[in-house]
């Protein structure tokens, strides 16, 4: 079961940007997030490594199309966090010094949070901070064996939507961030809240975290 | 049954932002334009009235929370588009100067374009922009009433995930653009191609445009 943690009011909610993430990745949660700000005590931060706006574009994909999010806050000052959101995508990869930053702000902050939460590749991010080690996670599962290499310490549940495992809630490939946020937020607010939510931006919600047909279609 | 536009090489496409827009009307489809990008041959623009970071949040809710992004072009000196796609948003509504600014771009532009999509309350910018009139169209479930109310002369369905008529694409709320989005790039791109998007997001479509449990909720 989910430890549920006592929590500050506002909650202090954190989404890491990164060059190369992936959109809906982080404004799945987003939307979920602005629509319970509105009848809850919420604040958010976006954090990069610097405040410049940050693409979507993968840098080594010169040719695709992307957007540029502005960021609040530096790792190097960052408000105090509740609960940090790591989104997933091509920029997850690699080890250039962006990368390594983002997954450095992941080991610094995480002994401070109540909760942590990651879409998609991102608990490849979160597995490299040394978080994920001893605890069931789970990922994208087109990615699945590079994640997987990237967390030998993790236990890798390879057939789920989303795994919580105490305060860590780690889901499936990028559209499982809106499922895994819609279910955090019923645990933590109440599930009337992440009920209003869903049925305000009339999503079908996948409320079984056991529900993947994804695994199987990428032979897992 | 829809036309099939013959397409430029690049298809151009533009996404309105105003402020108040909806992140995941218009994140859910710049997703999948994202992901399609790597492999088709697209542009994008993200168009505004000013190149100031387009804030998520409305200016009537201050407390809550919100993303800003980065236009690429303003409504004044747009580049040319094949396929204009509109969120929508509680910034969809009123008759502020901005709101009416992406109007007369709307109404300006459908002339030239090959394809319009809207999401969610965007259709009521659509609607307001004169270019449903005397077609079939859908919009948000929960806003219905205020919509329908901003287009008299336009016919609109109430039971569908999205409808077509001729070069017009109109979803329902908010996920919906996600369905929309995947059908249009599925009749444009090839079904193969969209198929491929879902999987890759790790997203359960809807590929029935009269799939719609929202319309019985909203006591449609």
């Amino acid at each position: 079961m989910t430890d549920l943690q006592p929590l500050d009011n506002p909650v202090r909610i954190g989404v890491l940007l990164f060059p190369g993430f992936q959109a809906l990745d982080a404004f799945g949660p987003l939307d979920c997030i602005n629509i319970l700000s509105r009848t809850s005590n919420v604040t958010l931060s976006l954090l990069s490594h610097t405040l410049d706006p940050v693409s979507t574009k993968y840098s080594e994909t010169p040719g695709t199309t992307g957007q540029e999010v502005v960021p609040t806050h530096t790792y190097e000052a960052p408000p105090p966090l509740d609960v940090l959101l790591i989104p997933g995508g091509r920029g997850s990869r690699g080890s250039g010094p962006i990368v390594l930053a983002a997954i450095r702000f992941i080991k610094d902050t995480y002994p401070s949070l109540k909760y942590l939460i990651t879409v998609c590749t991102g608990s490849g991010l979160a597995a490299r901070a040394g978080v994920l080690d001893g605890k069931r996670a789970t990922t994208n599962k087109m990615a699945w064996k590079d994640m997987v290499a990237l967390g030998p310490e993790v236990e890798w549940i390879p057939h789920a939507r989303w795994v919580t495992d105490g305060n860590i809630w780690t889901s499936s490939g990028v559209s499982a961030g809106i499922d895994v946020t819609l279910a955090w937020i019923g645990r933590v607010f109440g599930e009337e809240k992440a009920k209003m939510i869903a049925e305000g931006i009339e999503y079908t919600r996948h409320e079984d975290p056991n529900y993947d047909p994804f695994a199987e279609l990428y032979g897992l």
